[in-house]
């Protein structure tokens, strides 16, 4: 590979690639829905884990961003980022790196839905010398975590830290059983639940005294198919920056809208069985099988060639830890020759980009194995 | 955490812990069973990804290898490493490192099952001036990649190699579908299949006047049960180094074999739903789910207290990407008290390990949050 100016050819595979082109189309789609429902636009980075994607996401500057772990946290501060949530309950074990970041003038928000983690944050704050702000999280369904907006545990946490020395910041609140939906009515109704969730929770909390300036909700399926946020300040989707065969069978996007996609190459042709082997298993594809629950299970996921057009029929059927299996009803693989290249869709990008430490970055894909490599965005995976 | 022998409390969550105890026994298991069979043990290191690890498995010295990717490759190549196969087809966009690596003096393997990468293979030792060692791999009954060793078109193979001026070095099977027994005897019948394919393979090339000096064959489970292993000259078993639930449903080792856990922190309890959150989820235990194909389903894995012990009955039945929820059927997650420390064993050690870029080692987990870490051994993930 040159080290000026490489195309997609000259990338050994598999190899993940990020066209920003589409990128790009589905950033503004979502800030202009941000600005429709009258909402600051807190982008979740958990799925493109670049400082680069953030800054695009938020309209080309630093800005609020949320983010799924602690070295996502370190990583968005060190680029410049200062304003970030932490959407995921805090370990106890993190409060000494989150104390870190709060003393480095990072103004990092917390979450928890405990009144035993609560404890943990005051007793972190008072021995460590910083204010921790605390968001409480709010379950509105999805049962995953939060407690519910009506459990009187919710004042007794927000007493916990606001007499505790701490700064009470609001509620957060995620509807993430929208991935459940399949029609936009459905999410619209889930979505409604979440906003309705965390107002009532953020009314309390007034109610008893605190300031609660923050009510956050979101999910991509939410954001995109809510049909009011009053009483809401900022929401948080994520996966909307790439798109997924997920996203695309809830009915959030097209295919073609899908901004990241696994390069492979082919090593082996069966056309007796109809099936071709591609460099790309279940490490880089990920293992996700979450279009199984849809009406279209699109296996390990779908395909085009190497020039962006689809190859209807055909799937990754199977994967081992580096082999995938091409095949599918009706199709012929043959069309595949072995030393091509293929790109696979995947079927949940988070989980599929995490395996890569960069993005090889395209204005899209037509100029196929010619097309200019622009740019390689760094990625911050792990904890 | 202090600079100095931190404990397994100390270290924020998840965390991928290896108990270096358990591996030393799988270890040495491995290697009386080389000698017993009489074959040279080429430990797969496509588990451990570690040089540390890798040295261990043969007895402390570095010695010959077997990788999955070319990252691998190079890495180990690095560590001083200098006899490694790469037993998954050779991607042609791969060429130009395998070249650069035979350049620099290590004797790296590479495989292929068709005509067209084998000419590929030959194009690129002439064009870069060295000389491939090759081996073609056979389908012993997987049908995965390989070529059947009664098809025409191994001696074809063979042919381009060596009159191409490149090294045919022999037979390479893996007989892969010894993860689809469940019991020794089964696991022992497809061991006998790998074996003869491999050797029937060999002896075509040697009567075609090849040399053919490597019968090589692998999985933890044939090398473990094959009752005989005539006429191979090595084995590549590579998951046994930690074992895994999935292992232990196919009757390879018991749970205390499993060497390698993840330990998390307990975020969230809710007695009256029987269910605790705990800080790993889809990425810090991977999706896999192969024991939902045993007998004994684990979910996304099953549970031990910080101190190693046992938590019959409960399970990781759920995850999102950041969230693990533990339940199951009869346990009360009550005895886990909110950021308290559980370990949960993988279902696939290969997909979990994947996702950390280190172990902290320790000697047994018999002291809990006070086990000292005797090291932090580095792994090598990606392309």
């Amino acid at each position: 590979m040159s080290d000026i100016a490489p195309s997609l050819g000259d990338l050994p595979t598999p190899c993940l690639v990020l066209d920003r082109s589409k990128m790009d189309r589905n950033l503004t789609r979502m800030l202009k829905r941000a600005e429709t429902l009258g909402v600051r636009l807190r982008p979740h980075c958990k799925t493109a884990k670049s400082a680069e994607v953030a800054r695009l996401a938020l309209g080309g500057e630093v800005g609020p961003i949320t983010v799924s772990t602690m070295r996502e946290a370190q990583y968005f501060a060190e680029n410049g980022f200062s304003d970030i949530t932490l959407a995921v309950g805090i370990s106890p074990s993190r409060l000494g790196q989150a104390a870190d970041l709060l003393a480095r003038g990072v103004d990092l928000t917390v979450i928890t839905d405990n009144a035993v983690i609560a404890g943990e944050i005051v007793a972190a704050g008072k021995a460590r010398g910083v204010t921790f702000a605390v968001m409480i999280e709010v379950d509105v369904g999805e049962h995953r975590a939060g407690i519910d907006a009506h459990a009187p545990e919710l004042l007794e946490i927000a007493a916990i830290v606001a007499e505790g020395g701490q700064e009470l910041r609001g509620i957060l609140a995620h509807g993430g059983h929208t991935y459940g939906c399949r029609t936009p009515e459905a999410v619209a109704e889930i979505a409604e639940q979440e906003r309705a969730g965390a107002v009532l929770a953020a009314e309390r909390l007034r109610q008893a005294g605190h300031a609660c300036p923050v009510v956050s909700v979101g999910s991509t399926p939410g954001a995109l198919f809510a049909r009011s946020l009053d009483g809401v300040t900022e929401m948080r989707p994520g996966v909307y920056m790439f798109m997924d065969l997920f996203q695309s069978g809830v009915g959030c996007c097209g295919l073609e809208d899908i901004a990241v996609t696994v390069m492979a190459s082919i090593t082996n042709l069966r056309p007796e069985q109809g099936t071709a082997i591609i460099d790309a298993g279940a490490l880089a594809l990920s293992k996700d099988r979450s279009t199984q629950a849809l009406p279209r299970d699109c296996d390990f996921g779908l395909l085009t060639d190497a020039f962006g057009r689809p190859l209807p029929g055909l799937t990754v059927e199977a994967v081992h830890q580096e082999h995938g299996r091409i095949g599918g009803a009706g199709a012929d693989p043959a069309v595949l020759p072995i030393g091509s290249r293929v790109h696979v869709l995947p079927n949940h990008v988070c989980m599929t980009a995490a395996m890569y430490d960069r993005y090889a970055v395209v204005d899209g894909l037509e100029r196929g194995p010619n097309q200019p490599v622009v740019a390689f965005w760094e990625r911050v995976n792990g904890w």
